[in-house]
This record gives structure tokens, sequence and C-alpha cells, in this order.
């Protein structure tokens, strides 16, 4: 299974390139990848490789006509949005729904709670526009996923925080697992929309405390159901 | 820099033994490259490709004459430790540094009280371990660093939650950083080992709440260091 020379040969380029980036060898657009063979020493096969693997971490932009740009260290992927889409796909069992619940009930509070304080006037008005189609959506119908993802990413995001913002993919692998379980309870559109809207006006009154409390209460009321559905306790729970 | 249709290839070729995995098609060991080559009808090279990419995120393990064996999926590897060490080997920033702050804030008191609740026996006696080598060593002295990750990794993986655990290359990332910067501080080894001990001994007295703020301590000193020198209010900070 190893691919010997290969392999660690495109580690090392991946290295050297990296190492330029972080030392700001380069500036904003990467020499062209002739250029950078000749500098690497390495075949153009090689290096394409390399550089593929930074664009699919989301380290380098191709832009017609521009070149190649990095950027910002913000957006490198520090998750694997593969790992987690496939681990999200496996048959969940009561260990993993609890790890997932707690690890929610971590995340989602804090980050509301720092959307509310630092979250900029257009993010405001983003989270209050996916409020807004979420809410016209019935749990179970078409969008409605997509709709609950965009809110619960957008609040995140609006955090400011670099970490949590890539935590968005792990949430939104728990709300595709999650939902599908408590959509067919009865009443669930309504607690849905409710719990869902505290957050939001709290976020809008610049409220931290009570975004904090909010999204606890909303992950609370998912906590509970599937509590029943798995026989689990959450102990990560106030 | 597309690798074009074999890159798709291999692609395609990941999902579909990934969907064979989590649908426990396989059972624990993989059959021969030979025999998944012809079940997906591709060349070995394509297939060798998809399972090294799966061998490097811990969800495969090559066991010499028993033959590829399907790891746990707690084992799967969610987040990128490659970009990750990238990331932090750029100069910090002061934004940077903030939300390294706040996400240590975040996950470590959280992991420390649930580690007080749940760790195994021979967990609290890993952590004790760690701890008793950690604290025979100066800061700046060789061994420091690794001895103050084999601690702090210890006890986020003691939290039994297999999210947090995963965190813990972010955390040892975050040491590295912030090591260096503290190191020179007049009398912070007596605080380190004071404020680490603080943690160990909560966790073996079983007393989460003393383990949340004792952790909760250790990264307020840091973060009062690292404000002080980059001009930065950390906002998470009770």
């Amino acid at each position: 299974m190893e691919q010997g020379k290969d392999r660690s040969l495109v580690s090392k380029v991946m290295d050297g390139l990296v190492t330029g980036i972080v030392e700001e060898k380069y500036g904003a657009i990467l020499p062209p990848q002739d250029v950078l063979s000749k500098e690497f020493d390495v075949s153009r096969t090689v290096m394409r490789e390399a550089l593929s693997m930074l664009l699919a971490r989301h380290m380098l932009d191709v832009r017609p006509k521009v070149g190649t740009r990095i950027r910002s260290m913000r957006d490198w992927r520090m998750i694997d949005e593969d790992v987690v889409n496939w681990r999200f796909r496996a048959k969940p069992d009561p260990l993993f729904m609890r790890d997932v619940i707690e690890f929610r009930m971590l995340i989602e509070p804090r980050a509301a709670a720092q959307a509310a304080s630092r979250a900029s006037v257009s993010e405001v008005a983003g989270i209050r526009e996916a409020f807004d189609v979420f809410k016209t959506i019935a749990p179970g119908e078409p969008g409605y996923e997509a709709a609950d993802e965009l809110l619960h990413t957008r609040i995140v995001h609006a955090s400011g925080n670099q970490f949590f913002q890539q935590m968005a993919a792990i949430i939104r692998g728990a709300l595709t697992t999650v939902n599908p379980m408590i959509n067919q309870k009865p009443g669930v559109w309504e607690i849905s929309v409710r719990t869902h809207a505290r957050v939001v006006e709290a976020i809008e009154r610049r409220d931290p405390k009570e975004a904090e409390t909010a999204a606890l209460a909303l992950i609370d009321f998912t906590a509970d159901e599937i509590g029943r559905e798995f026989s689990i306790e959450v102990p990560g729970r106030k």
C-alpha cells in the first residue's frame, strides 16, 4: 500500500510549498507550475499532485488569467470534511449520539453568545434571512434540512472565531443525523421555530447571555428526544 | 492542476470502499487488494491510491500476515493534522491568538470536567504519570513541550468524548505556539506546576466542577500573558 518514493516526494514538496507560504516568500500569487517544478527540482506531475492536495484543503485557489492565489489562512481546512461526512453516514450508536450532543452543547451556545457580541450588521441580517426561510418549511419537507444547516452555519460563522467556524462541518453532520430522528415527533415544528427564533432574536438584540441560554435550550430539546430514543444520559446538560 | 480522470476515479473508489465499510459489508478485515481491484473494476494503482488515502486518515491499519484491518470509527481522523500543524507554523497574529485562547477556553475546561467524571482508573494513572514527568522539567528545557502536550492530550482523551479527543491536535498546536512566548517569564515554572497540579488533583478526586475551574484558571494565566504581549482582549473569559 506504500506508494514509495512518489508519495513521500509529494509530501516533501507540499511541505516546502507551505513553508514558503507561511514565510510569505511568494506574496499573494504562486509562481507558475513549471517555475515551481524547477525550483523544487521535481516533475510537473509531482508538482501538480502537491498543488492539488493544497487546493483540496482550501489553501489555494485557481483563478483564470490570474493564477494560483494563496488563500487566507482562516480558510485553510483543519477539518477533513470527507471523514466527517463518512463518519455521520454510519449507523449511529448511543455513544456516538451522546458525543454528538455533548459537542453541540459545547460549541453552539458559546458561538451564539459570540455572534451576539461580534456579528457584523450584514452577518446579523444573514442570520435573520436564513431564519425567515427556515420557518416557512415544515420538518421533513424538502429544503428543511438545508435551511436548518444554513441557519446554524451562519450563527457559528458569525462567532468570528476561526476554530469555531471550522467546526460548522461537524454541526452540519450532527443535524443531518439528528433531524430525521425528530422530524416525525408531534409538535416538533412549532417548538423548532420557537426555539430557533429565540436564538436569532437574542443575537439581533446583541444579548450574549440570552443567546447562549437560548442555544442551549434548543439543543436541550433535541437531546431530550434523542436521549429517549437511545436511552442515553447526556451529562453535559445543565 | 486537475488530475482529471484518475483523481476523480480514486475519489469514487474511496467513496465506494467507505460505503462498504459503514454498511459493515467487509467485517473486520478488508479483502486483498487484487480482489478489491476486481470488485471495483479499477487498476491496482488506483486501488492502492484509494487505500493509502484511507490509511492516512486512520481508517485502516495494515497488519503483517493479518491484512488490512478496518479501524474503529472513533479513530477516524476528522482533523487534518497536516493543516493544523501548518497553520500553527505561520507567524501568529493577534486575532489568531485570541481565537486560539478562546478555543482552548471552550474545550479544555469541559474536557477536564468530563475526565473527572468518566476517566478510567488507568486513564487517571496516565494523567498522574504525565504530570509527574512534566513537573520535573523546567520551561524551555528539552522535553518540556512534549511533556506538556502529553499531559493535555491525556486529559482531553480521558473526557471519553470522541469529538473532544479529535481536538487534541489543535490543543497541541496551541501549546507549541504559546509555550515559547511565556517560557521566559519569571516565575512561570512554579505557576505552571501549581496550576497543572490543581487540574490533575481534581480529576483524581473525581471533582468535575473543580477540574473545570482549575482548567480555566490554567488557561487564564496563559491568556493574561499572551493578552499583554499582543494587546488583545479575550472576551470568552470569566
